[in-house]
Protein backbone atom coordinates (compact mmCIF):
# COMPACT_ATOMS: atom_id res chain seq x y z
CA UNK A 1 0.00 0.00 0.00
CA UNK A 2 1.08 3.20 -0.60
CA UNK A 3 -0.06 6.10 0.97
CA UNK A 4 -0.99 9.58 -0.13
CA UNK A 5 1.94 11.43 -0.42
CA UNK A 6 1.65 14.44 2.90
CA UNK A 7 1.27 18.06 2.36
CA UNK A 8 4.61 20.18 2.95
CA UNK A 9 3.68 23.61 3.89
CA UNK A 10 7.19 25.59 4.48
CA UNK A 11 7.72 28.39 6.53
CA UNK A 12 10.40 30.81 5.35
CA UNK A 13 10.77 33.29 8.31
CA UNK A 14 12.57 36.49 6.97
CA UNK A 15 13.12 39.86 9.12
CA UNK A 16 14.29 42.57 7.45
CA UNK A 17 15.23 45.33 9.41
CA UNK A 18 19.08 45.85 10.36
CA UNK A 19 19.69 41.87 8.95
CA UNK A 20 23.00 40.34 9.42
CA UNK A 21 24.70 42.27 11.39
CA UNK A 22 27.30 40.67 12.24
CA UNK A 23 28.19 41.47 8.48
CA UNK A 24 29.05 44.93 8.96
CA UNK A 25 32.50 43.98 9.17
CA UNK A 26 32.33 43.94 5.45
CA UNK A 27 29.22 45.24 4.09
CA UNK A 28 27.16 48.24 4.56
CA UNK A 29 23.55 47.84 6.48
CA UNK A 30 22.41 48.40 2.45
CA UNK A 31 24.13 45.98 1.11
CA UNK A 32 23.40 43.40 4.18
CA UNK A 33 19.45 43.86 3.42
CA UNK A 34 19.99 42.92 -0.44
CA UNK A 35 22.50 40.12 0.33
CA UNK A 36 19.76 38.75 3.22
CA UNK A 37 16.80 39.07 0.13
CA UNK A 38 19.17 37.42 -2.60
CA UNK A 39 19.41 34.88 -0.17
CA UNK A 40 16.15 34.39 0.51
CA UNK A 41 15.31 34.33 -3.73
CA UNK A 42 17.69 31.55 -3.50
CA UNK A 43 15.63 29.61 -0.92
CA UNK A 44 12.86 30.16 -2.09
CA UNK A 45 13.61 28.69 -6.01
CA UNK A 46 15.10 25.82 -4.33
CA UNK A 47 12.37 25.06 -2.03
CA UNK A 48 9.75 25.92 -5.30
CA UNK A 49 11.44 23.24 -6.99
CA UNK A 50 10.07 20.83 -4.99
CA UNK A 51 6.59 22.35 -3.88
CA UNK A 52 3.85 24.91 -4.96
CA UNK A 53 4.15 28.24 -4.21
CA UNK A 54 0.66 28.43 -2.52
CA UNK A 55 2.48 25.64 -0.25
CA UNK A 56 5.41 27.84 0.62
CA UNK A 57 5.12 31.17 3.31
CA UNK A 58 7.73 34.04 4.38
CA UNK A 59 6.77 34.86 8.10
CA UNK A 60 7.83 38.22 8.15
CA UNK A 61 7.61 41.30 11.06
CA UNK A 62 6.65 43.70 8.08
CA UNK A 63 5.12 43.20 4.34
CA UNK A 64 7.23 41.52 1.89
CA UNK A 65 6.47 41.84 -1.88
CA UNK A 66 9.05 40.73 -4.53
CA UNK A 67 8.37 40.35 -8.53
CA UNK A 68 9.49 36.75 -8.27
CA UNK A 69 7.63 35.52 -5.17
CA UNK A 70 4.77 34.03 -5.77
CA UNK A 71 4.23 32.40 -2.32
CA UNK A 72 2.29 33.88 0.70
CA UNK A 73 3.30 36.14 3.19
CA UNK A 74 2.48 36.23 6.45
CA UNK A 75 3.01 39.29 8.74
CA UNK A 76 3.23 38.08 12.15
CA UNK A 77 5.04 40.26 14.73
CA UNK A 78 5.10 37.79 17.33
CA UNK A 79 8.46 35.61 18.13
CA UNK A 80 9.25 33.13 15.81
CA UNK A 81 8.89 30.33 18.37
CA UNK A 82 5.52 31.64 18.63
CA UNK A 83 4.49 31.76 14.81
CA UNK A 84 5.87 29.00 14.25
CA UNK A 85 4.15 26.87 17.05
CA UNK A 86 0.56 27.95 15.96
CA UNK A 87 1.39 27.10 12.50
CA UNK A 88 2.26 23.34 13.71
CA UNK A 89 -0.70 23.90 16.03
CA UNK A 90 -2.80 24.87 13.20
CA UNK A 91 -2.22 22.55 10.34
CA UNK A 92 -4.50 20.15 8.92
CA UNK A 93 -4.30 16.42 9.70
CA UNK A 94 -1.57 14.90 7.80
CA UNK A 95 -0.11 18.14 6.42
CA UNK A 96 3.42 18.46 7.68
CA UNK A 97 5.53 21.68 8.03
CA UNK A 98 8.75 22.75 7.22
CA UNK A 99 10.55 25.17 8.47
CA UNK A 100 13.85 26.59 6.27
CA UNK A 101 15.86 29.45 7.36
CA UNK A 102 16.09 32.09 4.89
CA UNK A 103 20.32 32.32 5.31
CA UNK A 104 20.89 28.89 3.57
CA UNK A 105 21.69 30.10 -0.38
CA UNK A 106 23.51 26.33 -0.95
CA UNK A 107 20.52 24.56 -0.97
CA UNK A 108 19.44 23.02 -3.82
CA UNK A 109 16.24 21.04 -5.18
CA UNK A 110 17.69 17.91 -4.53
CA UNK A 111 18.74 18.98 -1.10
CA UNK A 112 14.97 19.51 -0.25
CA UNK A 113 13.50 16.59 -1.92
CA UNK A 114 15.72 14.34 0.22
CA UNK A 115 14.66 16.42 3.57
CA UNK A 116 11.22 15.80 2.49
CA UNK A 117 11.46 12.46 1.86
CA UNK A 118 13.41 11.71 5.50
CA UNK A 119 11.72 9.37 7.70
CA UNK A 120 11.00 10.63 11.15
CA UNK A 121 8.54 12.69 13.45
CA UNK A 122 10.62 14.94 13.85
CA UNK A 123 14.05 16.45 10.88
CA UNK A 124 16.36 18.59 11.86
CA UNK A 125 19.45 19.67 9.81
CA UNK A 126 22.08 21.12 11.64
CA UNK A 127 24.35 24.37 11.40
CA UNK A 128 27.08 25.10 12.91
CA UNK A 129 27.06 26.29 16.82
CA UNK A 130 23.88 23.73 17.46
CA UNK A 131 21.69 25.70 15.35
CA UNK A 132 18.52 24.06 13.31
CA UNK A 133 18.67 25.52 10.09
CA UNK A 134 16.06 23.49 8.26
CA UNK A 135 13.14 21.20 10.63
CA UNK A 136 10.69 19.05 9.66
CA UNK A 137 7.72 18.83 11.46
CA UNK A 138 4.89 15.78 11.32
CA UNK A 139 3.53 16.03 14.69
CA UNK A 140 1.29 18.55 16.12
CA UNK A 141 2.66 17.80 19.72
CA UNK A 142 6.00 19.15 19.42
CA UNK A 143 7.17 22.66 19.76
CA UNK A 144 9.90 24.57 18.68
CA UNK A 145 12.58 26.70 20.45
CA UNK A 146 15.33 28.46 18.55
CA UNK A 147 17.48 29.63 21.39
CA UNK A 148 21.01 28.60 23.00
CA UNK A 149 21.87 25.61 20.89
CA UNK A 150 18.35 24.83 19.60
CA UNK A 151 19.43 21.93 17.92
CA UNK A 152 19.94 19.68 20.76
CA UNK A 153 16.86 21.14 22.48
CA UNK A 154 14.89 20.34 19.49
CA UNK A 155 16.35 16.56 20.01
CA UNK A 156 15.38 17.03 23.59
CA UNK A 157 11.81 17.63 23.03
CA UNK A 158 11.00 14.92 20.61
CA UNK A 159 12.89 12.20 22.72
CA UNK A 160 10.83 13.48 25.94
CA UNK A 161 8.05 13.16 23.69
CA UNK A 162 8.63 9.62 22.29
CA UNK A 163 9.06 11.23 18.98
CA UNK A 164 11.34 9.66 16.42
CA UNK A 165 14.06 12.16 16.02
CA UNK A 166 16.15 12.01 12.72
CA UNK A 167 19.40 13.93 11.79
CA UNK A 168 19.34 15.13 8.78
CA UNK A 169 23.08 15.07 7.48
CA UNK A 170 24.10 18.05 4.86
CA UNK A 171 27.37 20.26 4.41
CA UNK A 172 25.53 22.76 2.17
CA UNK A 173 22.14 22.72 4.85
CA UNK A 174 24.54 23.96 7.53
CA UNK A 175 25.85 26.66 5.61
CA UNK A 176 24.05 29.56 7.14
CA UNK A 177 25.94 33.13 6.07
CA UNK A 178 26.46 34.84 9.37
CA UNK A 179 29.77 36.15 9.57
CA UNK A 180 32.79 36.77 7.01
CA UNK A 181 33.66 33.09 6.94
CA UNK A 182 29.95 31.71 6.04
CA UNK A 183 30.64 34.13 3.22
CA UNK A 184 33.58 32.54 1.99
CA UNK A 185 31.75 29.37 1.56
CA UNK A 186 29.43 30.96 0.06
CA UNK A 187 31.50 31.61 -2.67
CA UNK A 188 33.51 28.72 -2.60
CA UNK A 189 30.38 26.65 -3.71
CA UNK A 190 27.11 28.88 -4.75
CA UNK A 191 28.51 29.91 -8.33
CA UNK A 192 25.03 30.41 -10.12
CA UNK A 193 23.23 31.43 -7.28
CA UNK A 194 21.08 34.81 -6.66
CA UNK A 195 23.51 35.53 -3.38
CA UNK A 196 26.52 34.34 -5.12
CA UNK A 197 25.85 37.09 -8.18
CA UNK A 198 25.03 39.91 -5.63
CA UNK A 199 28.42 39.14 -3.46
CA UNK A 200 30.43 39.00 -6.82
CA UNK A 201 28.84 41.92 -8.02
CA UNK A 202 30.38 43.84 -5.32
CA UNK A 203 33.57 42.49 -5.64
CA UNK A 204 33.85 39.91 -3.23
CA UNK A 205 36.07 36.59 -4.93
CA UNK A 206 38.07 34.11 -3.00
CA UNK A 207 41.92 34.36 -3.13
CA UNK A 208 43.80 30.77 -3.88
CA UNK A 209 46.91 32.07 -3.57
CA UNK A 210 47.72 31.46 0.02
CA UNK A 211 47.39 28.29 1.86
CA UNK A 212 43.99 28.92 2.92
CA UNK A 213 41.25 29.90 0.45
CA UNK A 214 40.70 33.92 1.93
CA UNK A 215 37.90 36.08 0.93
CA UNK A 216 38.66 39.14 -0.45
CA UNK A 217 36.94 42.54 -1.95
CA UNK A 218 38.52 44.82 -5.19
CA UNK B 1 24.03 -8.44 -13.49
CA UNK B 2 25.49 -7.95 -10.30
CA UNK B 3 28.63 -6.52 -10.42
CA UNK B 4 31.16 -7.81 -7.97
CA UNK B 5 31.78 -5.05 -4.80
CA UNK B 6 34.99 -3.76 -5.58
CA UNK B 7 37.70 -3.43 -3.05
CA UNK B 8 38.08 -0.18 -1.43
CA UNK B 9 41.50 0.34 0.04
CA UNK B 10 41.28 3.07 2.83
CA UNK B 11 44.19 5.44 3.84
CA UNK B 12 44.35 7.70 6.38
CA UNK B 13 47.16 10.21 6.54
CA UNK B 14 48.55 10.77 9.97
CA UNK B 15 51.32 13.31 11.20
CA UNK B 16 52.32 13.48 15.23
CA UNK B 17 55.25 15.71 15.27
CA UNK B 18 53.66 19.06 16.74
CA UNK B 19 50.16 17.70 15.53
CA UNK B 20 46.91 20.51 15.14
CA UNK B 21 49.18 23.87 15.99
CA UNK B 22 46.07 25.38 15.27
CA UNK B 23 44.60 24.49 18.60
CA UNK B 24 47.83 25.67 20.81
CA UNK B 25 45.57 28.33 22.01
CA UNK B 26 43.59 25.87 24.44
CA UNK B 27 45.62 22.69 24.46
CA UNK B 28 49.21 22.29 24.88
CA UNK B 29 51.51 20.16 22.70
CA UNK B 30 51.35 17.04 24.45
CA UNK B 31 47.01 17.30 24.60
CA UNK B 32 47.46 18.42 20.90
CA UNK B 33 48.97 14.54 19.96
CA UNK B 34 46.69 12.61 22.44
CA UNK B 35 43.50 14.82 20.78
CA UNK B 36 45.35 13.74 17.73
CA UNK B 37 45.50 9.99 18.14
CA UNK B 38 42.23 10.01 19.51
CA UNK B 39 40.50 11.33 16.55
CA UNK B 40 42.32 8.72 14.57
CA UNK B 41 41.17 6.05 16.52
CA UNK B 42 37.37 7.43 16.10
CA UNK B 43 38.19 7.52 12.45
CA UNK B 44 39.48 4.33 12.42
CA UNK B 45 36.72 2.54 13.79
CA UNK B 46 34.05 4.15 11.86
CA UNK B 47 36.09 2.65 8.97
CA UNK B 48 36.44 -0.68 10.56
CA UNK B 49 32.68 -0.75 10.57
CA UNK B 50 32.51 -1.10 6.96
CA UNK B 51 35.94 -2.40 5.78
CA UNK B 52 38.19 -5.05 7.02
CA UNK B 53 41.68 -3.85 8.90
CA UNK B 54 43.61 -5.71 6.12
CA UNK B 55 42.37 -2.97 3.91
CA UNK B 56 42.85 0.05 6.27
CA UNK B 57 46.19 2.03 6.40
CA UNK B 58 47.65 4.60 8.16
CA UNK B 59 50.52 6.74 6.49
CA UNK B 60 53.01 8.09 8.42
CA UNK B 61 56.06 9.98 8.22
CA UNK B 62 57.26 7.63 11.50
CA UNK B 63 56.35 4.20 12.81
CA UNK B 64 53.27 3.94 14.51
CA UNK B 65 51.68 1.38 16.93
CA UNK B 66 48.74 1.18 18.94
CA UNK B 67 47.01 -2.02 20.28
CA UNK B 68 43.87 -0.66 18.99
CA UNK B 69 44.62 -0.48 15.82
CA UNK B 70 44.92 -4.05 13.62
CA UNK B 71 45.29 -1.93 9.79
CA UNK B 72 48.69 -1.33 8.10
CA UNK B 73 51.13 1.08 8.63
CA UNK B 74 52.54 2.63 5.50
CA UNK B 75 56.05 4.68 6.61
CA UNK B 76 56.70 7.11 3.72
CA UNK B 77 58.41 10.19 4.57
CA UNK B 78 57.39 11.66 1.09
CA UNK B 79 54.35 14.38 1.04
CA UNK B 80 50.91 13.41 0.79
CA UNK B 81 50.29 13.83 -2.73
CA UNK B 82 52.98 11.83 -3.49
CA UNK B 83 52.29 9.13 -1.44
CA UNK B 84 48.70 9.04 -2.10
CA UNK B 85 48.97 9.18 -5.68
CA UNK B 86 51.35 6.02 -5.31
CA UNK B 87 48.60 4.36 -4.18
CA UNK B 88 46.81 5.38 -6.29
CA UNK B 89 48.61 4.23 -9.43
CA UNK B 90 49.83 0.95 -8.24
CA UNK B 91 46.09 -0.48 -6.92
CA UNK B 92 45.01 -3.34 -8.34
CA UNK B 93 42.30 -3.32 -10.81
CA UNK B 94 38.93 -2.38 -9.58
CA UNK B 95 39.97 -1.90 -6.74
CA UNK B 96 38.83 1.88 -5.55
CA UNK B 97 41.03 4.18 -3.19
CA UNK B 98 39.89 6.14 -0.11
CA UNK B 99 41.40 8.63 1.56
CA UNK B 100 39.72 9.79 5.02
CA UNK B 101 41.37 12.63 6.69
CA UNK B 102 42.25 11.65 10.60
CA UNK B 103 40.62 14.57 12.13
CA UNK B 104 37.07 13.82 11.24
CA UNK B 105 36.11 12.05 14.52
CA UNK B 106 32.50 12.73 13.45
CA UNK B 107 32.30 10.35 10.76
CA UNK B 108 30.45 7.09 11.52
CA UNK B 109 29.92 3.73 9.73
CA UNK B 110 26.54 4.78 8.24
CA UNK B 111 28.48 7.56 6.79
CA UNK B 112 31.09 5.84 5.65
CA UNK B 113 28.48 3.55 3.96
CA UNK B 114 26.53 6.24 1.97
CA UNK B 115 30.00 7.51 1.40
CA UNK B 116 31.91 4.24 -0.69
CA UNK B 117 28.35 3.43 -2.46
CA UNK B 118 28.02 6.97 -4.02
CA UNK B 119 28.53 6.64 -7.93
CA UNK B 120 31.15 8.67 -9.70
CA UNK B 121 34.67 8.23 -10.67
CA UNK B 122 35.78 10.33 -8.42
CA UNK B 123 33.81 11.15 -5.06
CA UNK B 124 34.54 13.88 -2.87
CA UNK B 125 33.12 15.33 0.95
CA UNK B 126 34.19 19.07 1.05
CA UNK B 127 35.35 20.74 4.29
CA UNK B 128 35.32 24.14 5.08
CA UNK B 129 37.62 26.48 3.27
CA UNK B 130 37.53 24.07 0.52
CA UNK B 131 39.49 21.15 2.04
CA UNK B 132 38.88 17.63 0.67
CA UNK B 133 37.46 15.86 3.78
CA UNK B 134 37.35 12.25 2.13
CA UNK B 135 38.18 11.56 -1.22
CA UNK B 136 37.35 8.28 -3.07
CA UNK B 137 39.12 7.57 -6.31
CA UNK B 138 38.04 4.93 -8.65
CA UNK B 139 40.02 5.81 -11.86
CA UNK B 140 43.76 5.19 -12.43
CA UNK B 141 44.16 8.13 -14.08
CA UNK B 142 43.05 10.57 -11.39
CA UNK B 143 45.56 12.88 -9.13
CA UNK B 144 45.24 14.06 -5.74
CA UNK B 145 46.59 17.19 -4.77
CA UNK B 146 46.05 18.72 -1.55
CA UNK B 147 46.87 22.50 -1.10
CA UNK B 148 45.45 25.86 -1.72
CA UNK B 149 41.10 25.03 -2.13
CA UNK B 150 41.93 21.27 -2.97
CA UNK B 151 38.26 20.31 -3.53
CA UNK B 152 38.22 22.42 -6.10
CA UNK B 153 40.97 21.31 -7.72
CA UNK B 154 40.27 17.93 -6.90
CA UNK B 155 36.95 18.90 -9.24
CA UNK B 156 38.76 20.42 -11.78
CA UNK B 157 41.39 17.55 -12.31
CA UNK B 158 38.12 14.93 -12.49
CA UNK B 159 36.46 17.20 -15.17
CA UNK B 160 39.56 17.98 -17.19
CA UNK B 161 39.97 13.90 -17.47
CA UNK B 162 36.09 13.89 -18.33
CA UNK B 163 35.96 11.81 -15.03
CA UNK B 164 32.65 11.83 -12.96
CA UNK B 165 32.78 13.89 -10.04
CA UNK B 166 30.21 13.86 -7.16
CA UNK B 167 30.08 15.75 -3.90
CA UNK B 168 29.19 14.08 -1.29
CA UNK B 169 27.39 16.59 0.98
CA UNK B 170 27.73 15.61 4.94
CA UNK B 171 28.02 17.98 7.71
CA UNK B 172 29.56 15.23 10.18
CA UNK B 173 32.24 14.85 7.42
CA UNK B 174 32.68 18.37 6.77
CA UNK B 175 33.93 18.81 10.69
CA UNK B 176 37.82 18.39 10.79
CA UNK B 177 39.03 20.19 13.79
CA UNK B 178 41.58 23.02 13.28
CA UNK B 179 40.44 25.11 15.43
CA UNK B 180 38.68 26.01 18.50
CA UNK B 181 35.46 26.68 16.51
CA UNK B 182 35.88 23.03 15.30
CA UNK B 183 36.50 21.63 19.16
CA UNK B 184 32.90 23.45 20.03
CA UNK B 185 31.45 21.02 16.95
CA UNK B 186 32.90 17.96 18.56
CA UNK B 187 31.80 18.57 21.71
CA UNK B 188 28.36 19.50 20.34
CA UNK B 189 27.72 16.78 18.33
CA UNK B 190 30.45 13.98 19.38
CA UNK B 191 29.34 12.16 22.40
CA UNK B 192 30.29 8.68 22.92
CA UNK B 193 33.71 9.05 20.66
CA UNK B 194 37.07 8.80 22.25
CA UNK B 195 38.21 12.52 21.14
CA UNK B 196 34.89 13.40 23.34
CA UNK B 197 36.14 12.03 26.21
CA UNK B 198 39.63 12.88 26.25
CA UNK B 199 38.15 16.76 25.96
CA UNK B 200 35.58 15.88 28.85
CA UNK B 201 38.28 14.45 30.72
CA UNK B 202 40.31 17.69 30.50
CA UNK B 203 37.33 19.48 31.68
CA UNK B 204 36.07 20.70 28.27
CA UNK B 205 32.21 21.35 28.32
CA UNK B 206 29.65 23.52 26.28
CA UNK B 207 28.11 26.60 27.72
CA UNK B 208 24.50 27.07 26.66
CA UNK B 209 23.74 29.49 28.98
CA UNK B 210 24.95 32.15 26.50
CA UNK B 211 22.75 33.64 22.98
CA UNK B 212 25.62 31.03 21.39
CA UNK B 213 26.72 28.00 22.75
CA UNK B 214 30.15 28.44 23.62
CA UNK B 215 33.33 26.18 24.48
CA UNK B 216 34.72 26.06 28.17
CA UNK B 217 37.52 24.64 30.05
CA UNK B 218 37.08 23.84 33.88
Amino acid sequence: MTAAMDVINVIIPFKPSNPKSRLSSILSRDERLLLAESMLRDVYEAVREVIDAENIAVISPEPFQKEWFQGRVLVDERSLDECVNSTIINRCSNDAVAIIMSDLPLLSGKILQEFFSADGDVVAAPGRKGGTNMLLVRDSKFRVSYHFGSFFRHMRTAESMGLRFTIFDSFLASVDIDEPSDVLELMLHGSGKHSYQFLASLGFYVDFSSKDPTLRRR
